[in-house]
């Protein structure tokens, strides 16, 4: 897989592949110069003739399913993770193509996660090639260690969205696990015992995949409202007993962090977005499920109680703490891309304020617009960061591959991208001179909030103005690095071999760096 | 515009176009048999680099917002009837295209209405070519005269989502009138002094346009909730003072009949679906806006309120007597077309069981299914019928084109249809030996009721089977058709001439039948 003469340097200066996988990808060409000149991708047209006339499209189980959608090798089979670490589909779906021998599968899910480590030996007896999408954990490692037969190419929440929109990705048969669903294929995630909130994230493959089988434990009568995913797109319908495990959709990240050090990291972010004029009246942020992220949003949430203020919007990720901001009345909307713990699908069920959105809505970047830019500031997370703000979230200091880009690259975009993050993790400092893996250009990246200081990107004068006077320990970010070293030593570089094994994908899907396989 | 060299005789032996303003298009096959081998249409990509990061699309003016998306001779231009009689807009795009000096533009609205008359000059000045739409009243009558230089094109409302999704219509600019939306171009029609219900018409111009305008009278910050519109498909917005006139978007015809004869019809239809045991616990209909229809939506009210039963949903076309039915608990869901007053719009806002859908959901037969063939029973007008069961809704006794499609052609699909119509009206008999114009294939019309009988057609052997014990006047149609001539005489044949104005097409696409020109 790793062909040099058709290696490139991009425009970030890093090494990435032309071919991927017998296709043809572009290097990243810089932040918005990519313009495609294609047009939507247009699945076959289907016929009402061909669906039966009593909307009944329900099939004895996921083989029969299967077979009728016409699963054969080398095709892309796409699944979401609403359900996260409580998937129990995507397992089943290859064991039972893995059965049926078919070969030279792309798995395309939106996330992987360590639910999913039995998926491994599919990789390695050959019913699939390849994962297409964030390898968290064990499938990561697996990749990391070069074992993978295909390379593996990530893609942001966006990116997803983006390459399937654009024909880049052509998904033959897509599984959507609905937590309630009709036998017509219309499901949301809202109702049922394994009510995850929203399937944003099984939206696109809804729209453009050739065949849409919707697998749920919890049939309603005709219409099932909200229809979230329309059974208008849907092929065949399966009813099995259990379609997820609840009491592992709720994400272990959603607690407030008690880390001292964390806990200051947020006050010093909240403290700075004030600062620079952030938290007023009507603004928006974005709240991740992290524990740091979400005590950002607390102290933004104390600002506006005490000084009797609303937010317009909170992007989230949502979880109880929002929720409370919405119920609170101290945010006009929750525009949700996924619910990280029950109370956030209570609310998105009851709430008029709670809004399902989906990565088109969010952060699809070749539609016209998306609300990235809209967010008056994001806060999110890195594993490293270099001197220039470039940001790595999907490779340890070590380089193994052990995380997802999720919505990050596509939040870059907005109004202040900040990173809370410490300055060393278990002795090993997070800002570097070169990050193992770019995954976000520091040009887009305009703060870095530590323990004991803030860096503003240099290109931001307004923010460094703003905040000159603040009398918060604003340094520059070789400060920081320099610091970092004094206490921990200059880190080591991870030890990687030359070959390639996954390839990380811009919002635009043009190749941002390639990932190589880590030395045994 | 008639060439006769290209006129064939379809499956339903009409005679009609195989070229229509220039382009192919395939006769009529029958129901159900043309399955199209194409791919859904897909627009240019967009880049979210070529719009504006703070979201703020609002241009000065419209003249601004179509120059900017580069009007151009021969273009399609598309608008929607959610304001119904109530739209200035439309009226005021031709007006600014022609002191343009714009040419041969196609005019694609989902319906025109009277308000519309002031069009007729812009298709006497060359700015317009030729109307693809319904056309109520005064823009029918100028196309039945042969004064429209191109050929009319007659859609139901899913052969229209169909049309555009398919590519068979490449919409170039869409102008969509929103009752509120924020600059971005997220838009709905619930809020706002012109509010509408929704904005479902509207829905495919949105999704497949290539380029798409919002114009409102009411900007909200952003998010617009609900968006009904995505503002990720819109290019420009623009503010005006007035984007429709309230009070003329109530349609008048959504008041209970008074008229004995219809009130008796609207009895025998309901007496019927009784006796036939489409009337039970979870049934669904659909009830038109028409007085007869609304009618019979009040005895199965009744019939439920009696029996402790309740619907599981109503297709509507809602107005206060479904909304009523909602809020009395007698309906889990009506889901919504367009409201047709203002208790309709006050649901849709309030009532989560209020469900706005689009042509895409409820129509469009080149989807998996659509939800036209989940309706237990729908009662639908006509102008004509025939001893067939075929039936016209959109050519008068006189040949005059004065009426759209509407949902008709797709709600025909329904598991019960019934058209409850007079005997006749004004002395000229409503069933006859042939239609003037062939808009519903007698083999999907199901039930005829007049007030002097109730004709089954004798393809639908159950519901002869179920109702003839029922003490109901069954009777054949050719008695119903003898008896209206015995009171009124054999009809005269309207005086048409050999020329061609108008195809109708048939909700897959193909050309069902063609209108010909009056004769002065």
């Amino acid at each position: 897989m790793n062909k040099y003469d058709k290696i490139v340097k991009n425009a970030a200066g890093r090494l990435v592949p032309t071919e991927i996988n017998g296709e043809t990808h572009i290097p990243y060409k810089g932040v918005g110069k990519h313009i495609p000149d294609g047009r939507r991708y247009g699945p076959p047209l289907a016929s009402c003739t061909n669906y039966p006339d009593d909307g009944n499209k329900l099939l004895p189980d996921l083989k029969e399913a299967l077979l009728k959608s016409g699963v054969k090798d080398g095709m892309t089979i796409s699944t979401h993770h609403h359900f996260r670490n409580g998937d129990i589909l995507a397992v089943q779906v290859f064991d039972i193509l893995h059965e049926m021998g078919i070969k030279d599968l792309r798995w395309f899910p939106s996330v992987s996660f360590p639910c999913h480590a039995p998926i491994v030996k599919h990789l390695e007896n050959g019913t699939i090639n390849r994962i297409e999408g964030s390898m968290n954990g064990p499938l990561g490692k697996f990749c990391s260690e070069g074992k993978m037969k295909g390379m593996g190419v990530l893609r942001s929440h966006g990116g997803r969205y983006q390459a399937v929109h654009d024909g880049e990705v052509i998904i033959d048969i897509a599984i959507i696990a609905a937590p309630t669903a009709d036998t017509f294929g219309n499901a949301n995630g809202v109702d049922g015992d394994a009510a995850c909130g929203l399937l944003g994230f099984a939206l696109a493959d809804s729209q453009f995949a050739h065949k849409v089988i919707v697998v749920t434990d919890n049939i309603v009568p005709f219409p099932c409202i909200p229809w979230q995913i329309h059974g208008n797109y849907v092929d065949y319908t399966v009813l099995v007993d259990k379609i997820g495990i609840p009491e592992k959709i709720v994400s272990g990240t959603t607690k407030i962090t008690k880390s001292p050090d964390r806990l200051l990291i947020a006050e010093l972010t909240a403290k700075f977005c004030d600062a620079a004029g952030i938290v007023k009246d009507g603004f928006s942020y974005q709240a991740g499920a992290g524990g740091t992220a979400l005590s950002v949003g607390m102290f933004f949430a104390d600002m506006l109680k005490e000084r009797g203020m609303k937010a317009r919007f909170i992007r989230a990720g949502s979880n109880k703490y929002p929720v409370q901001m919405l119920e609170d009345g101290l945010v006009d909307y929750i525009l949700d891309g996924q619910t990280f713990d029950l109370e956030g699908v209570r609310s998105m069920r009851e709430n008029p304020g709670h809004i399902n959105t989906s990565p088109f809505t969010s952060y699809n970047y070749h539609s016209k617009g998306n609300f990235s830019t809209l967010l008056d500031v994001v806060v999110l997370g890195a594993t490293e960061v270099d001197v220039n703000f470039n940001a790595n979230v999907v490779t340890h200091s070590d380089g193994y591959l052990l995380h997802g880009i999720g919505g990050w690259q596509n939040c870059l975009f907005s109004r202040c991208t900040i990173l809370p993050i410490p300055l060393f993790r278990d002795r090993i400092p997070v800002i570097i001179d070169e990050v193992t893996t770019l995954c976000g250009p520091g040009e887009l990246i305009d703060v870095i909030v530590t323990e004991r200081g803030i860096a503003i990107n240099p290109l931001r004068t307004d923010l460094i103005e703003k905040t000159k006077n603040s009398g918060l320990p604003i340094v520059s970010i070789q400060e920081l690095k320099d610091e970092a070293e004094k206490i921990c030593g200059v880190p080591a570089k991870p030890e990687l071999s030359d070959e390639l094994v996954a390839v990380i994908k811009w919002v635009d899907g043009t190749v941002l760096d390639a990932v190589k396989k880590v030395k045994a």
